[in-house]
């Protein structure tokens, strides 16, 4: 009798966005006439840069004569000309000295932060920030890492470290050991970034407690003081502890095109049941050799394009033109009496919800009334309840019409 | 402290096709003016289909407008055009209806056979036929439902179910229960073939023991005689007990563009603890939604491509290139005293080694003897031992070397 993963019946109802689709799909066929602009999902909308486009038509060229055709990638999943345009401008321009054989190009960080867990033991103990991106539970409890969810929709045998107003939405390392803490920054949803002070405070603290930390680093083409780190590795020790992850999905829109890379270094080790040390570079590597096929070609190509002086130029000003929106709506929202956190080294405002209202009511007020998509905090997390985030993912024409349309809704 | 999941520890040494490459790139290094030919992973070699580059361009030159551009893809990771192109050409041209919820696009059949364990209970039995296509092994151990490998490479708790000669490599279900069965027709490695009978007696044996077949048909375009099944969902019942996988990679040459799906119909349940039958549909679902983003954009319109008038006529083209490879190389071998299978509906021929040697013995003499690289059968399984795999795709000229020296290296 083929018996399934009872995990699965642990989880809540719906993954946060297809509910928010199901929602805005509710309301659209109630309001047809609606002009419903979309802040939610934080989702890109400038076309590629010229010089994606230009890399994409060549690569296809390529694929199409004999000469040039690429079946099945290298074992690890990318060509060398990528994994060397990511070396040299992700790492090498910070300080930060990785090798080859250190970064594992996949077509996504959100498979990449979900698939990770798989090398970990069924028994380790995971520690997230609360808010946090759904993906780093689920796919935890999916493994059967967690008990019951209980009415907050905190499940049994997590570690929630509430990210709050007073430790400015980036919460120190707890007392309390964890065996893999998974750490964002720049943060989704909640906008704060991490200072290299903040992250060293949680590099000793998995040295020594013997943890490894997850670092998301989706979003560090969107920091803009470049005295901020954009890698974990700019911190001494994180190579023995960390591993990070990268993704070409928002620095260059490539949500629609899919690439991303996880840094696992050599020194990042974890133990046996025998009481080995053994390297998550080989697990995560035979985890990606079994389960993965590579990224499209025309795709490695695409995203060796951002690395080019015009690629880095165009993608540079794409980033430009997603936080011009950002400050926007952090100035539109507090002039009309928001409080508002984020938004400055990320493209997502954090939004504390006016008159108390809960996340979800703000969530359906706010589209009912000013037919603005936002996300509601709660969907992130106990502790994102009171919130909401506002992408800046869209056209300055909408985010102008949006600041403004919430502006009346919520006037007087 | 953080523990690994110590089951990647069961797994041997490397999974195969890079223990392969090991193995030739250290010949070569030692014979560097070898021409080696390389017969042995099945990678397709002929370039894209014009129909599939021009779809590719013009998908790209979408994605550099403002109005054409997309970003994240429909939840289940698919445009509606491209579900539609495999419910008309797939299914319905063979006379099954499936709906479009019921299909899920993603980047390889080999990630959704390695994936799909993953809704299933841990407690689950798997049955695999001897040989097999290693990831059905390889990630059920990965993820705890089998014990350790024996001498023969067997691992404990797995149900093996031997495809031999005596049987044409297409092995009938256990007496034994199971809770899921993995079949693959056209067969890799073997190259055989299940009739409708074969498959009619398999999808008996699952609905009377409660089971789930996990059907890989990634080689279905290769089949030649039209009496032969396709699909699994041609035998009344199958919409009640069986997943189907397929794949673009070989019928499409695909292997560098990555596109494949998978089906789940509505019908096939698993039964949760409390003895309630929950659908597989919803749970291959949320996995898809929490660990998955949807291919790229220009690759769901390059698969696209591949069922308009011009795409099926030039991948069809292609298809039958190989297929011809296939029967040179069945004729050749077998004129120089080889006994050989398969071939005939698929692009593997599977061959006796000669003169009682190991399948590994005779891949290393092949290699270095006649400089081409040939896949052991014993890295399929235990049963594969003894043989060896051929594949077609390849060039006419390097196929017919290849041929002429294998014949001249074992000649007399």
């Amino acid at each position: 009798m083929a018996r399934i993963n009872d995990d699965y019946e642990k989880l809540q109802a719906g993954y946060l966005f297809p509910e928010i689709g199901r929602r805005v799909a509710a309301f659209q066929s109630e309001h047809p006439d609606a002009s419903v602009i979309r802040l939610g999902i934080g989702d890109v909308t400038l076309p590629l840069a010229p010089a994606v486009v230009q890399a994409l038509h060549d690569a296809t060229d390529e694929m199409g004569t004999a000469e040039g055709f690429r079946g099945y990638g290298p074992e690890r999943g990318a060509e060398d000309f990528l994994l060397e345009g990511i070396l040299e401008h992700d790492f090498t321009s910070r300080g930060v000295t990785l090798a080859k054989d250190e970064i594992f190009v996949s077509d996504g960080s959100k498979q990449d932060s979900g698939n990770i867990q798989e090398i970990f033991g069924r028994d380790c103990h995971i520690a997230v920030t609360d808010p946090v991106y759904p993906v780093y539970v689920d796919t935890n409890v999916m493994a059967g890492r967690t008990g019951a969810a209980g009415d907050s929709g905190r499940f049994a045998g997590i570690l929630y470290l509430p990210a709050t107003e007073e430790n400015g939405f980036v919460p120190p390392p707890p007392d309390a050991p964890a065996d893999i803490a998974y750490l964002c920054s720049p943060n989704n949803p909640t906008g704060s970034v991490a200072s290299h002070a903040a992250l060293a405070e949680w590099v000793a603290w998995a040295r020594e407690h013997d943890a490894v930390i997850i670092y998301d680093a989706a979003y560090d083409a969107f920091i803009q003081d470049p005295s901020l780190p954009h890698s974990i590795y700019e911190v001494d020790g994180a190579k023995e502890c960390a591993i990070e992850m990268r993704s070409f999905s928002k620095r260059a829109g490539f949500t629609g095109v899919r690439c991303a890379y996880t840094v696992v270094p050599h020194g990042v080790t974890g133990s046996d049941a025998a009481g080995q040390r053994v390297p998550l570079n080989g697990l995560w590597l035979r985890r990606h050799c079994t389960k993965f096929n590579g990224v499209p070609y025309v795709v490695q190509r695409a995203a060796g394009a951002v690395f080019s002086p015009e690629g880095r130029k165009q993608t540079q000003e794409q980033v430009a033109h997603y936080m011009s929106n950002a400050a926007y709506i952090r100035t539109g929202l507090t002039d009309a009496g928001f409080v508002c956190f984020g938004g400055e080294h990320a493209p997502y405002v954090w939004v504390r919800t006016p008159q108390g209202l809960s996340s979800w009511d703000c969530f359906d007020r706010i589209l009912g009334e000013a037919n603005v998509v936002t996300t509601p905090g709660s969907g992130f997390g106990a502790s994102g309840e009171g919130y909401f985030r506002i992408s800046a993912f869209n056209s300055r024409e909408n985010v102008e019409a949006a600041v403004s349309r919430i502006q009346r809704a919520f006037a007087g």
